[in-house]
């Protein structure tokens, strides 16, 4: 992988560990990291790996955007930031690898936002999640977007509204996270979840996390539609192929990819 | 009702038990299986039933699509099967009647989509709940549509990801289910729920659930559009009407229906 | 703050309360009621308040429609209650306060469909909320807009469907009210949960409002398109700018209004 400035990257076996690396700043999420992020996912995206691990080194895993980024930006570079932003979510939700978030500390605002927007998180039970413009200044518009998506109305309110640290064991309970370990167990849990979660064929698992998203939010007629069509197309994929006689030869598969 | 192959249907007072009747294929949804459970529940929307009990024979609710009634077919003929496999389910939510799951031992790929469709569902405490596509072959796309909108995104992601099976107990915490129930209290459970969820006026609760799937999954303003328009319309049904007089009058409803 | 004949309503700092007074008709929600609740909170929207507690007196809440008020209508006269009804719901969503309901004894249909549209809900342990055109006559259909949108998909089916009343402690695990309380510490929760609700610029909070609920059930690209515009254009208000600046002098920030 390549080498970046803020962000470390590195793979063992087909799982690649994308790790913020501004401890100093919280992980905060300038306008460079956020470019170093988006790029390699990216390239990420062009490997054959399975998996990916995004964590945060430091005390946090991620504050947010990065204030002394912003507050000098007019709104049209602060629409450019954000654009750039939003690709990042997109290219981790599209990435044909399987995408854990290994969260600790706090994840707040676009810190919150990227767990919200990975497919599974796994939570250390200290661990914290907040949307703090609530708190009185620049409103979480768009950190809203993905939370809104994995908790009930309800709660997303309370939390855009009030600004407040939910914790871990909350935030298992509304969705927001798969998974809430002690401390101590957090890798071994985002690596086992990870692990069961990249079995099989990788095609087959990215075609399946596109057309996930391509239709979770849609009325339920237009998601029969393009889930009908993509599963009628995998159906004569090799994965597909070998899954089934598999299980009708009554023997272990054997991916081809 | 009708004689069927691969199902037993029978009526007792104003509710039909489905019940599919493939234990030695663990209720495999063949072609032939798929076409029998519509077409019940077409000739049941025609009579003056109220409810209806889906359940399995044998060892699980159902294992899915029958990969032997799959593995030979060519796209265009999988489209087909599933086609068919999404007929049934919006066959089933736009029933007339109040559809019940009695879920026992697995319910698995488009055997946990039919759990998600019914209208109500009651899990036995040892049943299980899986969307396997994710274990790596063929990925479970269409089954991933209903269950996307019974339980969080998260949630979604790891049943869909893993293809590992989820306990009754977490499906209930989920909402994929209602009712967790020791084993052997399923059928009473069953029927206690489905005789709540059944009273009152059959036209009623036809339109009642019609208007629920119509406007669930769509933007609020137009889901208010669509319901304002069936309450207005329906404000002047018998039904309502008695509903309301009694009201007023304090004395207990008479159903027109 | 105006007089009104079913209503109570009155201001201390920045909360209005606004009080529902029927008792001795269970608060329903006649069209004098209705028009004159839709009347206060346009009368709250052109003031500076940044906080509404919607709460009843008497027994209960609210029972939803006043019957005597519907059962003369026709269709017509019934669409135009609902388009009220609707428009009052649209209107505390809308409101540029914090609107949070204090619910005890029971919330039931357009009661239920309140406190679902509400912000934010704090419930008495001894509340209960229902869907209770679900037993038999005049099915809730508008009610289960915004309860939909609550809590989950088999959740709503059940509360429309049975009718029954589900208890506080459920209706919190399922996400229709926010906090679940002892009786006697309603008041105090209520309080709270709003002054934390409402630290901070109110302009920000009532666009930050606006914003979630143009998003919330859209698709997600499209949600994002909203909240990147508002986000961007918001980044430039003086509240945004004080808050990024407080934080990056570690500072407490002074909102300017």
């Amino acid at each position: 992988m390549s080498d970046y400035q803020h962000i470390l990257v590195s793979r063992e076996a087909g799982v690649v560990r994308v790790t913020m690396n501004r401890p100093e700043r919280r992980n905060a999420l300038s306008a460079a990291m956020l470019t170093e992020l988006r790029a390699a996912f990216e390239e990420i995206a062009a490997t054959d790996a399975s998996g990916v691990v995004l964590a945060g080194n430091g005390p946090v895993f991620s504050a947010g955007h990065d204030f002394a980024d912003v507050v000098a930006r007019n709104a049209d570079e602060v629409r450019e930031l954000l654009a750039l932003c939003t690709d990042l979510m997109r290219a981790i939700q599209f990435a044909p690898q399987v995408v854990v978030a290994r969260v600790h500390g706090l994840a707040t605002a676009a810190g919150c936002q990227l767990v919200a927007s990975c497919d599974l998180a796994v939570a250390a039970e200290s661990a914290g999640f907040a949307l703090p413009g609530g708190k009185g200044g620049w409103f979480c518009h768009t950190p809203a977007v993905p939370v809104a998506r994995a908790i009930g109305r309800k709660r997303l309110m309370e939390m855009a509204l009030t600004g407040d640290v939910v914790d871990a064991a909350t935030a298992g309970e509304w969705g927001l996270v798969n998974r809430v370990v002690p401390d101590a167990g957090l890798d071994t849990a985002v690596d086992e979840l990870l692990a069961r979660a990249t079995r099989g064929s990788r095609d087959s698992k990215a075609m399946g996390k596109a057309t996930l998203y391509s239709q979770l939010d849609r009325p339920e007629t237009d998601a029969y539609e393009i889930a009908v069509q993509v599963m009628a197309a995998t159906s004569q994929s090799p994965a597909a192929k070998e899954g089934m006689t598999a299980f009708l030869e009554k023997r272990p598969p054997v991916w081809p990819d």
